[in-house]
C-alpha cells in the first residue's frame, strides 16, 4: 500500500490532533456544567422549590444513556464487522468517528438549542444523550460508505454532518415544533439519505475490483450479530431516552419493544420467502429485524396502542427485507448508489415510514385519548394547534429532512472527493490493509495461502 | 438440502406470518396500556394519593428489565453458539423464538394473572419482565433440542410452552401462593424437564450421523463465553426483577451475587478434578458456573444470609459439573435423552435444588427474622399460614412443576413429531446448512478443502 | 503436557475448594446484611426520619454497579483475549480470579472500613461495588502476568493482593482522607505497579521460546475489541459509582465521558504517527484509548470543567500510546519487566497522571467554585484543611501507593516463585494447552496442519 500509507501518516494524525485541539479551545470558551453537574448550582437548585423527581432526573435518564451509548459503540461498531476483511476498520473507525462526533455535536447542538444567560452552553445528561443521537446519524451515513473511504474522508464527513444534523434538528424540533423523540426523521431518515447521497457522489464505477471482499465469513457474521442484537435490545431505551419523564417514557419503551418483536417475525418470514430455497439470509436478520425500532421512532411516545406498534413493526420488517432483496441491487446498478450496509433498507425507508406514522398518529391526537398527558406529548395541542395541523407540520418535517439530507450530502460528497483526504483506490476497498497493522494470518494475499504452499511444497 | 429447503420456503413464512397476524388481532382485542404507560391514566394516578416510589416503580425496574433482556437475547443466544457449524441457528432461532414468545406470553400471562375491570389485559414494565421470564423457559427447552429441530418445530413448541408455562406459574404463584421470584421452579425446572421430555419423545437413534458436528471450534467457544458471562453477570437482576421494591429486591441481588461467585470456584475445582489430566472443560465453565443463579432463584429474596447463599452456590456448582461429566452420557445412552446443551445440569438439577432450598428457607421464616419485612416476602405468614405450611406448599409447587413439565413435554413432543413441521434428517443435525445462506467458507463440504485442493493442484 | 497436568489436577481443585470453604466459614462468622438488604433493619430504617433518596440509594447505585460488573468480567476478560492461543485462559482465569476476589475483598474491605456495633461486616450495594473495584486492581496485575503463570499462582497472587489493596485503600481514604473515587491511585497505579513488580521477580530469560504465540490472529483482536469498548463505554459509571449522590456523581460521569472521547482522538493520532507507514495498531486502540478513564479517576468528581477533562484525556492518550511504542520494549529488554498487556501504559503512567491531576485540582478547590457542594467532594476543606494541604495529602497518597505496590509486589512475587504452585515451563507460555481441554482445531501443533497434510497427501 505504498500510495495510501504516507497519506495516513500525515493526514490522519494532523486531522485528529487539530480537531481535538480546536474542540478543547471551543469547550474552554463556551461549555460549562449545567445545574445538575455543577457543584455550586446543584445546591442552589436544591435549596429552591424543587421536586424529588426533577432532582433525580439524572438517575432516571442515566441507564437509558448507557444503553444508547452501547448501541452507538457496540451496536453500530459490531453490526458493521460483517465484512470478512474490514472488521478492524468497521469497529475502529466507528469508535474514532463516534468519539469525535459526540464532542463536536455537544457544541453544535448547544449553540442551536439555546445558550444560558451567560452566553455559554450548559451540559449534562440530556446533552450527552443528544450528542450520542447525532453520532448515531453520522454512523448511519458511515454504513452507506463502509469500506470505500479513508478515515480522513470520514472525519471530514463527520465535521459537516454533525453540524448539519443539529440545524435540521433545530428546524424540526424548535421551529416547526414537531415530535420526533426517537429520531425516525432527524436521526434515521437524515443519516440514511445524507450517506446515500454522498455514496452517489463518490460513485466508484470500478468497484468490481474489490467486490470479492464485500461479503462475510462465518465468524464475521457472528460478530455482526452481537452488534445487531444490542441494537435490537436497547432500542426501547433509544426511543425513550429524551421523552418526558413518566408515562411518555414508559409508553415509548413499551411500544418499541412490541414493534421490534413483530418486526422480527415478519423479517424471518420474508427472508425465507424471497430466497430460492427458503433459506434465511443473515443480512436480513441483522438489519431488517431492527427496522421496527426505526419505524416507531417518531410515534413511539404517542398513544399508538400496543397492537398499533406491532402493525408498524410488522410492516417495517416486510419493507426492509424486500428492500434488501430487490431494491439494493437496483440502486446499485441503475442509480449508481453503492450502499454497503443497506442503510436505505434499515434507516431510509423505515425512517420515512416512521415519520409518516408519526404524522398520522399526531393528527389523531386528542384530549380525550391523552387526558392530562397531552401536555407531555403535544404541548401545542393544549391551546395552540389542532391535531391535523400538528400532523401537517410533522409531514413537513419529514420533507425538510429529506431536502436537507440531499443538499447536505451533495455538498459534503464533493468536499470528500477532494484528493487531499486520500481515498483508497478501487482495488483497496473493503480491506483493513491500508489502515491497520494486521496479524500474520491476514498478510497481503493472506498468509494462509503462503503457509499452505510451504507445507504442500514440503509434502511434495 | 433438496428435501429441507422447500419445506422452509412454505412452512416457516406461513407460520411466522399467521402467528404474527393472530397476535396483532388478539392484542387489538385484548391488550391495553396500564396505569404507568397510558397517558391519561398516569395523570389520573398521579392526581390521587400517590407516593413517589409507586410513581417511580417503572424507573426502578427498567434497568433490571434491560439486564434480563440481555440475558434472553445475548445470554441464551450466544451461550448456544458453541457448536462449530450451528452458530447462525443458535443465535438466530433464539432471536426468532424469543421475539415470538414475548408477545405470546404477554397474552397468556395477562389472561391468567387477572384482567382489568374492562376485561382487558393491561401491560407495563412488569408484564414485559414476565414475558421475558416465560421466554427464558422456552429457551431452556430449546437448549435441550439444539441442533435437532427445524425452526417450524421450535415455533410450535413455543406456542405450547408459552401457554403451559403461565398455567403452571398461575397454579404456583396464585393458587398455591408460593414464592419463586427468580423462577427456580417456574422457569428453570419447568423449562428443563419440559425440553428433556420433548427430546426423549423425539429420540433419534441415528444421531451418530451428525455427532461429528456436535462440538466446538476454538472461536465458537469464545462466542459462547460471551453468552455465559452475560448470564452470570446479570443473574442478580434476573432473580430480583419482580420482587417487592426495597430490601427484598436488594437482598435478592446480593444473595445471587455471592451464590454465583461461590459456584464459580466449585465449578473450576470439580471440572479439573474429573478430567484425567486436570484440565478444565469450557462446557463446565460456560454452564455449571451459572448454576448458582438458578439455585437461589426461589430463596434469593429470603433471609438466606450471605454465607447461606454461598453454600447453595457451592453445592450447585458441584452438582452441575458432576452432572455434565457423569450423568449426561448416561441420560443419552440409557434413557435416550439427547440433551444437547446439558440443560439438565444447568437448569434441571439446580432448579430442583433451588426449589428445595426455597421450601426449607420458607419453613424457617419468622417475624423475628424478617420483622416488618415479612409482609414483603411472605404476606401469608403474617396471619394465614405457618412457616412449615409455607414450606410444604413450596415443596408441593416443585412437584406440580415437575408433573406439569413431564405431561406437557409428552404432549408437545408428539405434536412436534408430526411430519408437517419438517424435521431435519439425522445427517443434517447440528448444522446451519438447511436453514441459512452460508458464506463461502462454510460450503457443503467446507470450501476450505476446495480451496486447498485447488491450491495443492496448482502447486503440484 | 505431562509435567503440568498432574499439578493442575491436585493443586487447582484443592486451592479452589479450600479457599471457598474458608470464605463460607468467615462469612458465616463475620458477614451480615446491611440496613438496605436486611428485611427487618430496612423497615426499621424506613420508620425513622428518612429521606426518599437515602431509601433509594440502592436503586441509584445499582445500574452503575452492573456497569462496573460488566467491565470486570467482559471488559477485562475479553480485552485479554487478544493472544491467539490464550483466549480460554484469558477469559476463564479472569472469571475465576474475579469470582474469588470479590468474596475475599468483601471480607478484607469490611474489616478495615469499619465493623458495625455488633462486630460484624454489614454488606450491601456499596460493598459489592468496592469488592468489584478491588477485583479490578487484581485483574490489572493479571494483565502484566498474562500467559506466564498457572491458575494456582494467580489465585495465590489474588489472596495477597486483595488483602494489600484494602490496606492501601484504607491508608489513603481513611487515614490520609484523600479523594480517589475512580481509583487512579488505589486501583490503577496500585494494580499496575504491583503486577509489574511481580513480573520482574518472575522474570523469564528464556521467554523467547514462547514469543511466537505472543501476538493476535485477526479474530482474536475483534474479541479483544469487545472488551476494550465495554471498558470505554462504562468508565463513566466506574469513576462515579461510589461518589456522593447528586451533582458529584453526575459531574464525574460527564468528565469521564469527555476525557475518554479526547483520549480516543489522540490515541489514533499518535498510533498512526509512530508507525512507519502511518498504519494504526490495534494494541493502541484497545488500550491507550482507555487511558482517559484512568487519568480522571481521581479528579473526575472535582470541578475540572469539561475542557479540563478533555486536556487530561488528550494527554493520557499521547503518553499511553508512546509508552506502548517506545517504553514497553525498553522495560522488557533493559529492566527485565515482561509486561504482556502493557499495563504500565494503560494503568501505570495514566494512573500516576491521574493522581497528579487530582492533587493539583484539589489544591485549587475553594468554596467559591464548589459552593455548598464543597461538603460533598472535600468535606475536610469546609473547616479542617486548606486546599493546598489537601493537594499535598493527595500527592502523598500517590507516593504511599507506589511504595506499597512495590513492596507488596516483591513479597508476593517471591511467594509465587515457590515451585508448589506449578508455573508453566518457558515453552508453554501464552497457550491454553496446559490448562484446558481444547477442540480439535487447536491440537498440539495445530490440527490444521495435520488436516492439510492429509488432504495434500490424498491429492498427491
Amino acid at each position: 500500500m505504498s500510495n495510501a500509507a504516507p497519506n495516513m501518516r500525515l493526514r490522519l494524525p494532523l486531522l485528529c490532533i487539530s480537531l481535538q485541539l480546536l474542540l478543547v479551545i471551543l469547550f474552554a470558551l463556551f461549555v460549562r456544567y449545567d445545574q445538575h453537574t455543577d457543584a455550586k448550582k446543584w445546591f442552589e437548585l436544591k435549596s429552591r422549590n424543587h421536586t424529588p423527581n426533577s432532582e433525580n432526573e439524572f438517575y432516571f435518564r442515566y441507564p437509558s444513556f448507557q444503553d444508547v451509548h452501547v448501541m452507538i459503540f457496540v451496536g453500530f461498531g459490531f453490526l458493521m464487522t460483517f465484512l470478512r476483511k474490514y472488521g478492524y476498520s468497521s469497529v475502529g473507525f466507528n469508535f474514532l468517528l463516534a468519539a469525535f462526533s459526540l464532542q463536536w455535536a455537544t457544541l453544535m447542538q448547544g449553540w442551536l438549542h439555546g445558550l444560558g444567560e451567560d452566553g455559554k452552553i450548559h451540559i449534562g445528561i440530556e446533552s450527552m444523550i443528544n450528542a450520542d443521537f447525532c453520532t448515531g446519524s453520522v454512523l448511519i451515513s458511515f454504513g452507506a460508505l463502509l469500506g470505500k473511504c479513508s478515515p480522513g474522508q470520514l472525519l471530514v464527513m463527520t465535521v459537516f454532518e454533525a453540524a448539519f444534523f443539529p440545524i435540521n434538528e433545530y428546524i424540526l424540533l424548535s421551529l416547526l415544533q414537531i415530535k420526533d423523540a426517537g429520531g425516525s426523521m432527524t436521526i434515521h431518515t437524515f443519516g440514511a439519505y445524507f450517506g446515500l447521497t454522498i455514496t452517489r457522489v463518490l460513485y466508484r464505477p470500478q468497484l468490481e475490483k474489490s467486490r470479492h471482499r464485500e461479503n462475510p465469513v462465518y465468524h464475521s457474521n457472528l460478530f455482526a450479530m452481537i452488534g445487531a442484537i444490542y441494537l435490537w435490545m436497547f432500542w426501547p431505551s433509544f426511543n425513550s431516552a429524551v421523552t418526558s419523564l413518566g408515562s411518555a417514557q414508559h409508553r415509548t419503551a413499551l411500544n418499541t419493544y412490541y414493534s421490534l418483536a413483530a418486526c422480527t417475525l415478519s423479517t424471518f418470514a420474508i427472508s425465507s420467502v424471497v430466497n430460492g430455497e427458503g433459506k434465511l439470509d443473515m443480512v436480513h436478520i441483522q438489519n431488517a429485524a431492527l427496522a421496527g425500532g426505526v419505524a416507531v421512532g417518531t410515534a413511539g411516545e404517542m398513544m399508538l396502542s400496543p397492537y398499533g406498534a406491532m402493525i408498524v413493526g410488522f410492516l417495517s420488517g416486510v419493507i426492509s427485507t424486500l428492500g434488501f432483496h430487490y431494491l439494493t441491487p437496483i440502486l446499485d446498478s441503475k442509480l449508481k448508489i453503492q450502499d454497503t450496509c443497506g442503510v436505505h433498507n434499515l434507516h431510509g425507508m423505515p425512517g420515512i415510514l416512521g415519520g409518516t406514522v408519526g404524522a398520522i398518529a399526531s393528527s389523531l391526537a386528542s384530549k380525550e385519548i391523552y387526558g392530562d398527558g397531552l401536555q407531555d406529548v403535544f404541548p401545542l395541542l393544549v391551546n395552540e394547534r389542532s391535531a391535523s395541523q400538528q400532523g401537517l407540520f410533522q409531514a413537513l418535517g419529514l420533507l425538510v429532512t429529506l431536502v436537507f439530507a440531499l443538499i447536505g450530502g451533495v455538498i459534503v460528497g464533493f468536499v470528500m472527493k477532494l484528493p487531499v483526504w486520500g481515498a483508497p483506490p478501487d482495488t483497496q476497498c473493503f480491506t483493513d490493509q491500508p489502515y491497520w497493522e494486521l496479524p500474520e494470518d491476514q498478510g497481503s494475499q493472506s498468509e494462509m495461502v503462503a503457509v499452505k504452499q510451504e507445507e504442500a511444497e514440503k509434502i511434495v
